[in-house]
């Protein structure tokens, strides 16, 4: 096949998979707007997108038989595999009797009282042994790419101090070497404050030995932060990210989850890629977002989990700020699924089916950096595609709680198959 | 095998399945509380679940090895298959396009009057050929059972003719022969008043022609109507489920869904089996089904889906009555999971994950008068179960939007395996 590949760009150049007869192909415009191409067909060469467009013309161009993968995608629609821009992925324990007391009348502050909440999960990954962590990451990471995920931001935060932090950062580098999921790594400390501890006393920590440690290992992206009411002030906030920063780890905030304190603001002064939550975001942070490069992140599946109000989505929107829906997936929001996201996104918040498709895509890229066009399907990007068992993107969210997607390409390989 | 055969029961019997070290086995009891086995084993014989208990004494006297399938559960939890006793699961054509209309700010009047809702459905439906119903309702079943029902009621009703309606249950007919999933045929000419026509005079018809040539094929098992404002009153919803009766349909009600008119109280009156929705139900109607053996089935994937309040599913519970929940899987209420619907039930409706479990198996079979103790897993039973990915059955709705179920086993035969 060798002589026919250097058809396609070099003389190393190989068709890596052409997807042909889709009833429609999505992608995501510059301006965030979809781009919709009926009976059509994807050639992915040297695992980047190389043409979109009719099935025809494409086909004759890229004939699926010199492909290594061809995927007849008939009556199917096509779109960018979703991008999961906040997430907890990596933990240990089960915390579903939580939710069973929580229906059974317990309070969150008795949970927490009885040893329960976040800090089980901290003691439960104190515990458990790397190859343990690692393989439920990896089974994780499984059930998000059968869903269509295919590139995910996990954050650390079950540590709480140095040495757990570090041995948790090293299994996400682990697991995205291993999963054909790519893994963005966020480092998050300041996630809670442990039993016993002082929150100053603990950002000390953070500040002056968590952060330098891990820049030393060069395995986090991202430093964030849970700046809330009971939990860090935002003066504490912006000690941890700055301190984040001058180590080279990009600000990102949990803001506003369940009370206003200025997260957003923070957000916007300290050039953060995102402010997250936002249930409780006014419109002067509508405003903040907007006059920033701040990429407002919702994550509607912790308000339906909360029994809260929904972030205002719409303020955003129509702000014409950049919304990004992310699942939040972690025991206290147990949902790997950027579908069932998408369909909050549109019953909950307003949003439409169009926009959040782009939330979960080109918007979700931008909220993690990255500037490659991940997430739009445009050519020159990488080949990560969800093919779904529908006619329409639409089914993404119409579908409630049932997962459209049957088929995922990564780099133009198939890494999963219903 | 066959000397070995005959010690589990008789000179033919068979050990079917085997599903051993099980995390937990969950049951339903007589009263509508949940048993649950630790370390557990179900041996299924001849079909019928034989005996559940500790895995070491279940498998010395039913050995796995011996049986026809034998199903490691490590780690997992076993919970009764579904029982889904409320669908529209059979029809032609996408409607996807309206629920993304809606969110672009149709109105539903504006839809209705572009020819979209159920007449649209109506008119493919009546357009497909009989092949085309079948293989879609297979699809439609094949996701179901995916989700772990093993039980599911399909109504008619999008043929509105009397030639339609035949053909509809006649499909559903076919689909139940040819589908591991049992489907329960219910005749629903009275879903709407057809284009043009006068709900009186349409009444006519299906007392005088609809009912009688259904009965005359013995293709349906009960007789429902959508007892609603603006589509068939209290009046007119009495004359249909009466006729229905008289020709040995068992009827139930679509009741106070959009506003109250008075469903509940007719189904009491009339014995029907359940009342459903019940949205707007009062305290009067909450006593007149405690008082009855009318079973309320609560659909909250159709209040999610239309942003509406949800039933007063506490107010049924702490009454006494047998809450039983269903999917309302249609082309409005686009979702084919149970596991969706126990979220709901206890995100938005403040039951407990046992009672949601208690409400999509038990009750749901109460809600179609079955009186086999289906839906309890106790002994004698049909070995329907569903093998989650999951430690307990609580995962089923706590994993928001994901299907927590791997392995199904209908009669004791695994019908579907991730
Ligand atoms: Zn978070
Ligand atoms: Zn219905």
């Amino acid at each position: 096949m060798s002589t026919r590949d250097s058809e396609y760009g070099g003389n190393d150049s190989e068709l890596t998979a052409v997807v042909h007869d889709a009833a429609e192909i999505v992608t995501v415009e510059e301006d965030g707007s979809l781009g919709i191409y009926e009976d059509a067909a994807v050639a992915v060469v040297d695992g980047k997108v190389a043409r979109i467009g009719a099935t025809g013309p494409v086909t004759r161009e890229y004939p699926p038989e010199d492909a290594r993968l061809s995927v007849d995608a008939s009556g199917k629609a096509v779109i960018p595999g979703f991008i999961d821009s906040h997430t907890h992925a990596l933990f240990a324990g089960d915390r579903s009797d939580e939710f069973e007391a929580k229906l059974r009348g317990k309070t969150y502050q008795e949970i927490l009282s009885e040893g329960g909440g976040i800090l089980r999960t901290v003691r439960a990954v104190r515990e458990a042994s790397d190859e343990e962590l690692l393989s439920n990451l990896v089974s994780q990471l499984d059930t998000m790419l059968a869903h269509g995920t295919t590139t995910v931001e996990i954050k650390s935060g079950y540590g709480l101090d140095t040495e757990t932090e570090l041995r948790m950062l090293k299994v996400i580098a682990r697991a995205d070497d291993r999963h054909a999921v790519d893994v963005i790594p966020t480092f998050m400390g300041a996630h809670a404050i442990p039993e016993n501890r002082d929150a100053d006393d603990y950002v000390d920590e953070v500040v002056e030995e968590q952060i330098p440690a891990v820049a030393e290992q060069g395995i986090a992206q991202f430093c964030d932060v849970f700046c809330e009411e009971g939990v860090f002030s935002v003066e504490q906030s912006r000690r941890v990210l700055r301190a984040g920063k001058e180590y080279g780890m990009t600000p990102k905030v949990h803001a506003e989850e369940l009370a206003h304190i200025g997260g957003t603001q923070l957000a916007a002064e300290l050039g953060a890629t995102s402010a997250d939550h936002l249930l409780y975001a006014t419109e002067e942070d509508v405003e903040a977002v907007v006059e920033s490069s701040v990429v407002p992140v919702l994550l509607p599946g912790t308000a339906f989990g909360l029994g809260a109000e929904f972030a205002d989505a719409r303020a955003f929107l129509d702000a014409g700020a950049p919304v990004a829906v992310a699942t939040d997936f972690n025991p206290n929001c147990y949902s790997q699924s950027m579908g069932f996201a998408a369909s909050l996104s549109c019953v909950e918040m307003g949003m439409t089916p169009a926009e959040a498709l782009v939330a979960g895509t080109k918007h979700a890229g931008m909220a993690l950096d990255m500037e490659d066009g991940s997430g739009t399907l445009q050519p020159g990007t990488s080949g990560d595609i969800a093919v779904l068992d529908a006619p329409s993107y639409v089914h993404v969210p119409y579908n409630f709680g049932v997962n459209a997607v049957e088929t995922v390409l990564k780099g133009g390989e198939v890494v999963h198959r219903v």
